[in-house]
């Protein structure tokens, strides 16, 4: 929780295809109902600078970008997007919900490229000063599902192309975090139908803000 | 030292307007005289994506760069710098020169700016992995005459237009380095005439290559 901030933090995690987008939109609607000014944004990006930084990432390029690069870029980008955005907005009590967090970078850099744990929890540290999100949606589904839906959809970028068992240990460094957070991971099971991931994540919210009356 | 790898590391530091780059030509012709190779590099920067963080740290900008933001952008490069200049030309047996590495981030965002120290000490640990340069030159001068002598030269860029006690906090900073760790500096006097300049940075090389024989 975040005693001194009064607005509530909600992040959006998953792998390629899982269908953050919609979920996204359809989360901000429900919060949207209650009459929550809700602050939407995403990782990496959430400023100019953020989002400088995340086209530097994502662009196919010649030299290789060393996993301390890429890892310390991410967390760059995160530092101006706390400061500049989420950290305002939850000041001054709106809601914000994420596009991806930290998770990512657990689920991505550490489980995905065997990136130093060790590291990331340093620069976590260093970075959010305690902050964590109030409640994390995990949308999960089988990798393979998630690439054909992903690949429909536009050219893969640089992590998009990256192979089937790398997301593989993606999801299950996600459902790691899941299972260690319980309180507040939502795990969301993405492979059922439309009506069904949207009645779960309605029940998430539900139960989230019966646990958080101020 | 760096025992694993062949070449030698030197950096030269200093606040603005102390001679860097014409003292940095001064010693690679001195290096070039012994017959070795030289890889002649600078911080922020040294590798296409790095010059463009370079460029992305030093842009004057409308959005406010967080103490955070900057540290890992700085560090970010670094890593890149590391992995792809720094220890393939020492793994050669190439000798390197920068224009400045980590002493430069604790003296100017660590005691100019106030940035926690433990944490330029977290990534410090977490990029270079053990490695340290073999010999820093650090040329020192009153911050005043430094930055009369750089304000001639161009338009300011956003880290000259600092204030005047700014600079105080990064030379002092730098000599408490210096004299923390006299075995790897070599402190040079830069208010002195180039030819008096100049036969500081020579011996201190001799005194280097005498204590450095493999």
């Amino acid at each position: 929780m975040n005693q001194r901030l009064s607005g509530r933090f909600i992040t959006v995690e998953g792998t390629e295809g899982v269908g953050k987008s919609t979920n996204i939109e359809y989360l901000c609607s429900l919060l949207d109902a209650q009459g929550i000014e809700v602050v939407l944004t995403r990782e990496p990006g959430g400023t100019p600078l953020a989002e400088e930084l995340r086209e530097l990432l994502l662009a196919p390029r010649e030299e290789t970008v060393s996993e301390d690069t890429e890892l310390l870029l991410m967390f760059a980008a995160r530092a101006q997007h706390l400061e500049n955005v989420i950290k305002p907005a939850l000041g001054r009590g709106a809601w914000v919900v994420s596009d991806r967090f930290t998770d990512a970078t657990f689920a991505y850099q550490g489980g995905g490229r065997g990136v130093n744990v060790d590291h990331i929890q340093a620069l976590e540290t260093i970075v959010q000063h305690g902050l964590q999100p109030d409640l994390t949606l995990l949308l999960d589904l089988d990798v393979e599902t998630g690439l054909k839906r992903a690949s429909k959809r536009s050219e893969p970028d640089r992590f998009e192309r990256e192979k089937l068992d790398f997301f593989e240990k993606v999801r299950s460094t996600y459902l790691q975090r899941a299972s260690a957070e319980p309180e507040r991971f939502a795990v969301i099971d993405a492979g059922r139908s439309i009506p069904d991931v949207q009645s779960q994540i309605s029940e998430a919210l539900i139960h989230f803000l019966d646990g958080h009356h101020d």
